[in-house]
């Protein structure tokens, strides 16, 4: 395939074919819509956490303890396998199984929860998806080994084969995870955060799997495609299959240490914006940045993206972020770099304005930048 | 469009693009897997009902109650809606919101949950899909008013836009369900099913959203397509968008009349083959079959297919079986007739070989019909 010569050429989010503007206003109406159900729990006797709307999932109080739900996709990640087999011979699909997961795990534990259980979702464009035994079998693999590293059960899920709605050849992969906040102090989602509270950064392996989309633009304008060589010589496409970390081993070690953070973030889509995704005016300023894995440096060079783009859009280098008391601050570090997982204490909650300013970088995200509540 | 001529053409399930031959082998490996992570529920002091591992939904034991999960999804009923519109003007994405969620539902009721609250899963081709505002707001009602028949809350969800994967212009739509059982005695997961239950059938609005498939391959080799007239005078389009009946409200109207099925099977893909679902050898015998809807008598008519394929595949009419004590019999069917649900008090659990006689239309299932358990 022939690829225009490699220019920065400002790739917006946009261009990529996620367009935000169109997704959110759906997104707000639905979860006006879901607000409205609430009222369906008073015959179980169960009390809704009213809080937990807008968050990254769902909490019941069933008395003894909270129970949290979650559904959540890995995205178009599969497209980059796909193309990558055809150069490395690997399938990925233990990697993107570990990805999916994440997806849903490291959302459920931010209100505090520890996942219990998982249910698959593989919707394949035909049934001969299945044919291929290396690639199935990676993805059996590669999603047990995931729900062992995480101590949930793997419950069961749903196989269809969706001709005419999946694309024939690949597979709509998601996840829904059961946690359960035990004890109820372990909530998030009662405003514990306060001005002066750390902010601990934990290294993300790479893109994760949000801003994928631009990601494979990128690939389509340069020379060599997915071989492309990273400053730290791997190859583009091999990098971005980087399995998404698993956090819950990290929070279910604080637990264990005894710290509880006051409020926790998934760093997804929107990039750092999710930083400020409690619903108080605060502001969030760091004063140092995380290292940016060598596939984001070159994903915003070879895009020619600004900070406030990069930073608006992947996690560049920090897939998750801890808001703890500022005495909690060095345990935490050291309790997740024993675990493996880098962690930075680089921020600080302040009293002002709903922000995230970056000082090492000069950008500050404001509210009006991330509308995800009703 | 031009169509070839109505015939009687045996077409075949597998002609149509889903081959559970293929599925299955998939299935039943991710099935060995999943079961190899039940030790990690250890941590959490909860205990996992092994029995429900190759049942409708996973259950665990949390200690004052059950806990049930699934995830289900649509299939390929959103591409029905899509060519109907443009000859109705409706979306009918309001009746398969209530689709989806019945997929969810009426399988976790199975065990003897109440259903407590839903995610969705709403994964699109592109984001355009959500501009259509008419759409977009049926499919949020339809959901909604789902959720407050069958008194569940509405917990969130996901939205993505999911370009190269999911087809341009469609949805693949999906939802989670988290229910409880409670008391314990309501599980289902215990073999309480024996010689001389009685099995009532609950009648199903149409085709629901298994076989679906099959009937647009139908729809392309009819002269009329979906514009079709059956024999109620209702066009075969509009008759296969007939959302899927919600049986939530009647499992929950026996618990509150104290009656406690045995066993529950809900008849989605495979047919009345799902009525052997349970783990135990025995044999169901139906005397009688409740009224086919014309809708499925079409299908069988105009796809040549021999009453054993149609049984096989399709629900013929009865959406969903409850295996109760002889005693309860009488009363069960009142409690569902009150609802507006026509139930069958039509078939006898006898002890015997694992097979399902089919008297009327002579036709017998035997175990080696299904293979759904590792």
């Amino acid at each position: 395939m022939a690829h225009p010569p490699t220019r920065p050429n400002g790739l917006a989010y946009k261009d990529a074919g996620v367009d935000y503007s169109k997704i959110d206003p759906l997104k707000i109406d639905a979860q006006r819509a879901a607000r409205e159900t609430a009222g369906n729990l008073a015959h179980t006797g169960f009390t809704e956490i009213t809080a937990s709307r807008g968050e990254s999932a769902y909490v019941v109080d069933v008395g003894d303890f909270m129970l949290a739900s979650i559904t959540e996709c890995l995205g178009t990640k599969v497209l980059i396998a796909d193309k990558m087999r055809a150069i490395t011979g690997k399938t990925y699909f233990d990697a993107l199984a570990q990805d999916t997961l994440a997806m849903a795990i490291n959302d459920i534990i931010t209100v505090g929860a520890t996942p219990i259980s998982v249910q698959a979702y593989w919707a394949a464009g035909s049934s001969e998806w299945f044919d291929d035994k290396q690639r199935a079998h990676d993805l059996v693999r590669g999603w047990k080994e995931a729900c062992d590293k995480c101590g949930v059960t793997w419950g069961g899920g749903e196989t269809p084969s969706l001709g005419g709605v999946v694309e024939a050849g690949t597979i709509d992969l998601a996840a829904s995870c059961i946690g359960i906040v035990r004890p109820k102090e372990r909530s998030t989602l009662n405003n514990k955060t306060k001005p002066g509270d750390a902010i601990i950064l934990l290294a993300s392996s790479g893109i994760h799997a949000n801003g994928v989309s631009l990601a494979r633009k990128l690939e389509a304008q340069l020379p060599d495609g997915y071989s492309a060589m990273l400053s730290d010589d791997r190859m583009y496409g091999d990098a971005l299959l980087d399995p998404t970390v698993l956090y819950s081993p990290v929070t279910e070690a604080l637990y264990k240490g005894g710290i509880m953070p006051h409020y926790i973030a998934n760093i997804t889509g929107h990039g750092w914006r999710k930083i400020m995704r409690h619903e108080a005016e605060l502001t969030y300023r760091f004063r140092m940045i995380p290292p940016v894995p060598p596939v984001l440096q070159f994903i915003q060079q070879h895009a020619g993206m600004s900070n406030a783009d990069a930073y608006g859009t992947f996690n560049m280098g920090a897939g998750f972020a801890l808001f703890v008391a500022p005495e909690d601050a060095r345990r935490t570090v050291e309790i997740s770099d024993d675990l493996g997982v880098n962690a930075y204490h680089v921020g600080t909650v302040e009293a002002g304005p709903k922000q995230v300013i970056i000082e090492p970088i000069g950008v500050t995200f404001t509210a009006d930048d991330m509308h995800l509540r009703a």
